[in-house]
């Protein structure tokens, strides 16, 4: 133990712990769980929680969650974002922004938009949630322009055609980030026809995380949404 | 000439004149004029109009049309769509059905959507046009609202991330015609993002014609839009 | 039960169902049974029925059949397509339609074309099924000419290297919607070369789906073979 | 001239001029000069400049400039972002916001970051550049700390290998927009390594464009920047 | 010149010229004339003929042809084929075998098909050609049966959909060549759509070739042509 | 049974078995074993042989075969090649004809490699095999001299650089097949790489089939190796 | 037995085990261990040990290694590398050079740089290991400048963006082997992501093996750690 | 000019000139001519060579040289390699170190090759240049034997299928840097069909470079031959 004073990472021999991330980009080291066993996964979070009052494990089992919580028993498993979450900072430190709206296209997105969701969450930002608003039922989205002019952020998930953000781009006024989903089949190719889609988007103000990544995206959502105020020169 | 009574087809050398086609589809064989010289061009529709009454050359330049018109008189150019057409059939011959609407997203699809109005009015088709109406403003897609309910079938060209024929094919109950277009740059790998988007769409009642091909969606607009009455069993 | 009257949906948790499609687009929400457990597909099949008298649940396994059938009595399996449909219509109610074709290049493309028909017929369709009539046995299709000639609008499925709906395209005066299906292996590339095939064919009148969706397929066609009588000018 | 008060766009024949994108966005219309011929661009810039007192021609050649030019006086052409810009609001009007960093691996990005640049300048924010700092030489990277711990969004350029917004992103906690260029050759296939590279970032905080977005970029990292300040609940 | 007695070729400085493949393959060096000048062109054949009595070069310009035909009196240029061909042989030392047919979809697949013909006719096969037989017209291709029926072996040659070949596989028990062509537009991506389609025929007996590869065709049309009879064990 | 006499395929429900195809092709219908059921399979195999003395099931498990050699007791099971194959026919009904030569880079590729040995001799060819001959050790290669120049037709077979067929085709003047297989990891793509460097061989007298299709090769092989002498003009 | 000392190769029936591979490459033949069985994997170790003094199988598991362990008591098994070694020379006979240095991004990299590790050992290399030295935080790859001065070859293994390469390679003056891996999700379509960016390194000095490739990466690092001293002329 | 003495590098305006990579990496910067007018091409070898006493410029057309040489009286210039190339250093300086092999398949190969070889010679090696063995002609490069002994590292060059690696790599136990090149049609894609050959290659010790890569290749070699002593420990 007395090594984490020098050291800026824990060695469990199947991973080093990075206890500096938190410094560096003010919030701690991430566990991705896909492809770690529901022990690894435990024992990473518990070593992590030891520098940290705060964890977020993405991707993660329902195995994995029973593993964790038998360790850290203040855990929270959110089953369709498939995150274990933990957060032990006192109320009095936590300031949250309200702003980040996410929105998703179909019922399959879900999972990744509510990754985007609890990421968010976890970084002091009060989330709004609309889902399935994809654009072949364009009055389901146009019926939510009060909560799209409420967000100081917008994050739009949507698989398939993903032509969401390229809507969602041309009501809003502020940043809009796009992830494209793996949802579909055929041409989809996995969600490439989602993202290149997004890539593309003839609306202004879109930047595009990788496929499926809910967590990438609610991290820049954050990030964007806690901006201190501009300076005016 | 005489061999031309016993032969499908008519040899100018360097091309086969397929003159049955008419026979077999309801439609002459069309010139795609790209990569033929304004010469051939020229020699090749000559041929055609001996033996029918409508001439359609596609992808023509304006020196093709030069060429063309010297030898054909009465041969018009759409500058826009690129296109040759002649049409010398009696006006009481012609039996004109209403119903195609031929919608584009951007300005620079117009070639690609001109084509494909110009092909379904020599098909007999009254084509309504409604341009410059992409997602990213999408209000003034709902203002054709309608346009969109007038037609029978509508063709939807868009580029870049090819989101226009989801939103269209949410609001209408007719059949949709999707054309991706090669408009775009990067990651629209000239026209692949928008195939791909199209493929995919959320929205159901709609086919999916080659990228650029609005000759193809106008053909087979008019062939949907003059399809007899169908038979209640 | 109450808020349903409100909302255009009913919230499962785990999915919104969308009571309101049919009034938009003709025809109730269709279940992708893909990726979906067997409750969920009974709960959201129980719910879309009190709301219509139409059900199509499509990808549906044996297991999913049997969670549906123990709710819905008179739901309807089709093994090879792999579909649940129930219909409570009076036969009166329904105004059946002939002139759709279904026609398949090899055995392998049968759940597909099966998707397609059956989704055609709850569509109000009479469907003619053609099954095996692959382009590299060319006289098996061509001695199809009758059924061919009776079409008023052809389904043309097929895999590997996708050539079917160019021979029927050359064959026919009516629409005809390709359906690339990922049968094969190695550079077919799960359908890429049957689906690259079928937007470059060099017939006319034809209109691509995404790969192995004979759902697109069988909607696009009945919505076309029920179009009313076109109107003269 | 009367009709632009009943109609929100200007038709030029070749181009409707769409004057109501600056009330929905905040900034009007841009003119994507590739593909446009001088006097295209000239009309349609002139036309802009009636309705709207700021003008942003990307992509414009230095034959497009001297076309723009001799209609519009106070038009100003930055031969390395081939931006063509016009501001005539008041001084006082513009409420200059610092905190864009626009940063480039290569000299051969340098049209894309300049793009940028311009863009984020005419929509009132001061960006602060620092070109040629790629990863193979991270010194000088690094030597930039002083202007990375200013910046409040990060505009990260690069071609080839694309792996500037990965290191940058782990050096900042301010959102990075990563920018592919299609500089390199082979396998770089016209900027597709640089994207891929940019998506698969493991570094967080990073949204991604599209290929040579300059102007998208730009736009992004403005409407970031000039966010208002978030409201602690 | 003497040098030539040792070593397998000759020096040019800017090619080696192999005397020795005549040898090793049965037919002397072929030039592929694409991105070499005329003037090198010339040389190199020059060169060739002082070690053998045959000459072939592949997609040669006119004036690659000019500049070949002033050094060599004999030289014939096929405009169509983009051939040049020399053939100093005694109609005594040639053995010409029957039995090669080359067939083609569309007119612009010419090119393709006469580089195979002249190819094969250089190795001593009589060639039938038989063009313009695209499936979209299927009785056209029926209507050489004949042909087919003669045929030793079958090139076919095809853009676009590339279904020929499969077709024509169907209906012959002798070894079919399958060429695509780059011919087509926007999903063809030069010829991957029928390289593709050709790879995955449903059809046995077909072996494919690069895309445009007529040389290659003709050459294997040859070798199997002209293979002695088997043995019987 | 008696409808089998008028139709030229029997109908088992879950396939059309084509007992017409050995008329038109000279060998009776393959079946395809993969994604079938051994049930399945031993159905389809037994209506086969009621019309055939021969029969070929290719990509077969063992379980296939247990249930196949339940009703087929003269059916032989190849482990390697994965093939099920019989042969009724008297010895001297067969004509077997030596000379075709089937060779493989790797262990690793024999499948495929005896796939296609099994089908050329049940086509009644006499086939040599040398295996395991990978160009990074080219005297083994190279050691197999006499056996290259004894072969009327090789089947040259590889995976991962798939670079065998050039260096075979380079060292003999009889026909060349090549079948990429999708031996390989990473860049090899499932078997792209071979087949890409298969079609751009430097070496001349190349057909190329599809990843894996040791079938279609050793059909092909059979062909050519079958040709009756040609005829001198 | 006899045998051996006349063939280059052992048959197992299976495989053909290459004794000579040691003599031409200074390296026994490696058994590639993924899609082998245990007992395959057990019988090739054994007769390549009766053979060689040294044994390597890469892509080992647990099952693998106790099937060799029951036959070859002193084979070790790196859990993390997969890989099996056997090396039974005396410590007079190996003449160990220092230099190696294997260097990876993240902690799921490391079954591929241990596999690097482990062969470069066996192939008498002193290895050094970095792991865990991604450039999103660069300053822990800074801080391992005394083991890049060190190197005499540099091992660098990534997957996601890939760019640990072009990082080290603008610090070193030696040989840089970039090995990508599959190691990401999405864009990083399998390490394709990881592999372009190597391929594009703005850096000099760099050669890139297969994704995955560990193996080819080791062997590489030490041939070229074990150059003779160089001639000066 | 007093400022270079604090900065790194010298703005030119156009382009940063980096004096210290000489530093870093033993070697100059590097002028890629690709896209740079020969004005500036000029203007930077002027600044560079003010600071070194090697330059190097790639890719320079007879147009660049021109520029150059009116500013520098000593450069020289490769035709064939598009190198311009100066080396000011006493010949007491230079310390030649013999050992590269640069050998190529075909004559089209010889651009990259060269520019392997002069990149190599200005790092002070000497190399042998062995020419169009590719290995349709296996006999070419065996008969090589004797340089392939002498060589201490070998630039393999290849386009097409780029098989040449493979096979150089079974002979050698020297470090092969393969290079694919553009070289091809069809298929090839620019050099992707002998990029992933090479990427597959069976042999072991390859590293691969981007395609066309003369220069890194050169450059890898150099690196790897003037590698000083290894230390045994």
């Amino acid at each position: 133990m007395d090594r984490l004073r020098d050291l800026p990472y824990e060695d469990l021999d199947f991973a080093k712990v990075d206890h500096h991330r938190e410094l560096r980009k003010g919030f701690p080291e991430v566990i991705f769980g896909l492809g770690k066993s529901p022990g690894q996964i435990a024992s990473i979070a518990d070593a992590l929680l030891k520098q940290s009052d705060r964890l977020l494990v993405t991707r993660a089992s329902p195995e994995a969650y029973e593993a964790v919580h038998s360790k850290i028993a203040d855990a929270a498993y959110d089953e369709i974002a498939r995150t274990i979450a933990v957060d032990r900072r006192q109320p009095s430190e936590r300031k949250v922004v309200s702003g980040v709206l996410v929105i998703c296209a179909g019922t399959a997105d879900l999972p990744v938009a509510c990754e985007a969701a609890v990421t968010a969450e976890l970084m002091d930002c009060e989330v709004e949630r609309v889902f399935d608003v994809g654009v072949a039922g364009i009055h389901r989205l146009l019926d939510q322009k009060d909560a799209l002019n409420r967000a100081r952020v917008v994050v739009a998930v949507a698989g398939m055609e993903g032509a969401l953000p390229s809507v969602v781009g041309g009501l809003v006024q502020v940043p809009v980030i796009a992830v494209p989903t793996s949802v579909g089949y055929g041409a989809s190719f996995d969600g490439l026809a989602a993202l290149l889609a997004m890539l593309n988007s003839c609306a202004t103000g879109i930047g595009v995380v990788n496929i499926d990544n809910g967590f990438g995206a609610g991290y820049l959502a954050a990030v964007i949404n806690r901006l201190p105020q501009p300076q005016l020169d």
